[in-house]
């Protein structure tokens, strides 16, 4: 993995952490090996400690009201601070007024910016302008590249000999990613090596070494940038198992994912990540989701095998006390091994997988 | 539909008629709404009636050797050609430097461009200039409309009164479209009102008045940009049948196709084509079709309930005499009434889709 970092950063969040929008920015307060978090942004949550926000646990990283006391915040650490990372998602997908009067202080204070919004900041000649002026970079995470660097699927997924699993969800917003990571995380502290291929840009923020922006791609070449990261993945760092982060899911009415992931990546082993106490799908109300069962068995349907091996369980809206039994309830419902990995170790995930990784 | 045709084309087809790099120019041949197709060119068939070269059944578009000789066939016919349908899909996307100077010669000529090609023309220096000169259009069938035009998925395909038929199949290159046009014709002539969304360059090359290109968008708008085309159809047209063009297959590795279209415009039947002779999936030897019946299974875990109403078969590598016998035997083996589109009539789908239409 990279053990150096790209810089220390000043995650811009401003009005829309510890809320859905603020997605990309509760990644980096969770994890990230790519920058060293300094500050939040957003003067809705000033003086607090993000993690505290969100999680309900210190993570050292405080949220301020402004980029100036953000500054301030890494001169008191000692810490550089060198890129502004614009972590919200405002609907509509432009930033406002104020959130780019904003940016462009930051430039104007030095800061690289690395931008996760679906309007490009370096097609926007203003800031483009003033980063050449302020010797400054700007990189738009989500931006595909270029056609002629695209790939078509073409089958060379079959010389790739790591085992690999794909890490998918019964819903969009449910953790995929989350437990992605902790499963690399538990691969290695069990000796074996493990990558994660990130399909989207918080999984790139986080410094995932191979990955590819789904959402952003020419739907054409979906497939084939999927299996090109992956074979990227074997070919350069040949680890025991490759990890690929799921999206959307496959029933989703709005984002209807995994299925390229399936077909491209062509997982020996499918985990499924499940929020049991949500009822319509992330942002459509009266769109039920379907059951568990009913999910399980269309992503078996599609890969054509048994392989969904383990479930993990996104504890929101369950109390405390009754995450075991959940997990337990829904073990005992599936035949499957079932855990919080936020609560739980992964043990029971990695017992599940061993068949496949030591095959 | 369109009653006026854009104009009198001539397709541009070299070296690749009657081949699979030849898609877009045999759909123009079999059908089109769009244009009153003059003559294609192909050095290959040169002197032949372009639909024997195809299917055996002539269709009084002739093959000639160059745009030139298109023209002379266009003025014994006391026809007018204005435009030069770029019809054929060269490897790699990119025009070779010989079809760059047939159009180039085209253009001079006065003719308007209309390209199917991944690469598009519009973006190319040369052609802009030439076409501006020459005071023609070029338009890029392909090219996706802005990003600030696009639409998420929202919901509103709620709304949509008309009855919902996705035309989905077990493979791409299967037939799915031909098919769609023949259910679109034959409902017409039942005296229900239809409307085709097209998913794909070729349908919009025929004349589809609501279409969509879903392998040039970007990955994040493909749900909202089908159910925008398709509840655009209800609006503009409130047909009483709208029947949505499949792309790719649920199943196949490097197209997986179907999702978003289920997803996206929720349909209340699926008639799905299949080619019951073909052994591995198209461009992908090695990768074997599932069966039909996991087929069937799988798009009904998809759309949640049990909505293939019909199936519609492909008789390629089937002995003329043995298409019946075939039908026959997948209709006993599925339950599902099973009809060739080019050789039965559609009645037996058209009774099957009667209670989704009537309801």
């Amino acid at each position: 993995m990279r053990n150096v970092p790209d810089g220390g950063a000043i995650v811009y969040c401003e009005g829309a952490f510890n809320t859905p929008n603020g997605k990309t920015a509760h990644g980096l307060v969770r994890f990230t090996m790519r920058y060293d978090v300094i500050a939040i942004v957003d003067s809705n949550h000033v003086g607090k400690d993000a993690g505290e926000v969100l999680d309900g646990k210190t993570s050292g990283i405080p949220v301020v009201g402004g980029v100036k006391q953000a500054l301030g915040v890494a001169e008191r650490a000692g810490k550089s601070a060198t890129h502004l990372v614009v972590g919200l998602a405002p609907d509509g997908g432009r930033l406002s007024k104020a959130a780019r009067a904003d940016v462009k202080k930051a430039i104007e204070l030095g800061l690289n910016v690395d931008s996760g919004l679906h309007d490009f900041l370096s097609d926007d000649p203003e800031f483009v302008e003033l980063a050449r002026e302020n010797k400054v970079a700007i990189r738009d995470v989500r931006k595909p590249p270029p056609r002629s660097e695209c790939h078509f699927f073409s089958g060379k997924i079959e010389e790739v000999t790591s085992a690999k699993v794909a890490l998918l969800g019964t819903d969009s917003a449910v953790g995929k990613r989350t437990t992605a990571w902790k499963l690399v995380t538990a691969l290695r502290e069990m000796g074996y090596t493990s990558e994660l291929v990130g399909t989207g840009q918080t999984a790139w923020l986080q410094g995932a070494r191979y990955s590819l922006m789904l959402d952003s791609l020419i739907n054409d070449f979906v497939t084939g940038e999927i299996e090109h990261a992956v074979h990227e993945a074997w070919s350069y760092s040949s680890p025991d198992v490759i990890v690929v982060e799921g999206q959307g899911s496959l029933l989703n009415p709005a984002y209807p994912g995994g299925f390229e992931i399936i077909s491209a990546s062509r997982p020996d082993a499918v985990v499924l990540q499940h929020a049991p106490a949500r009822r319509d799908y992330d942002g459509f109300p009266g769109y039920p989701i379907h059951p568990l069962s009913h999910q399980i068995e269309a992503v078996q349907m599609i890969t054509g095998k048994p392989n969904v091996v383990a479930l993990t369980i996104n504890h929101e809206n369950i109390p405390a006390h009754e995450v075991d039994t959940t997990c337990r309830l829904i073990q005992m419902l599936t035949g499957l091994p079932t855990v919080d990995p936020l609560v739980h170790d992964m043990d029971p995930v990695l017992d599940a997988l061993r068949p496949v990784i030591e095959r």
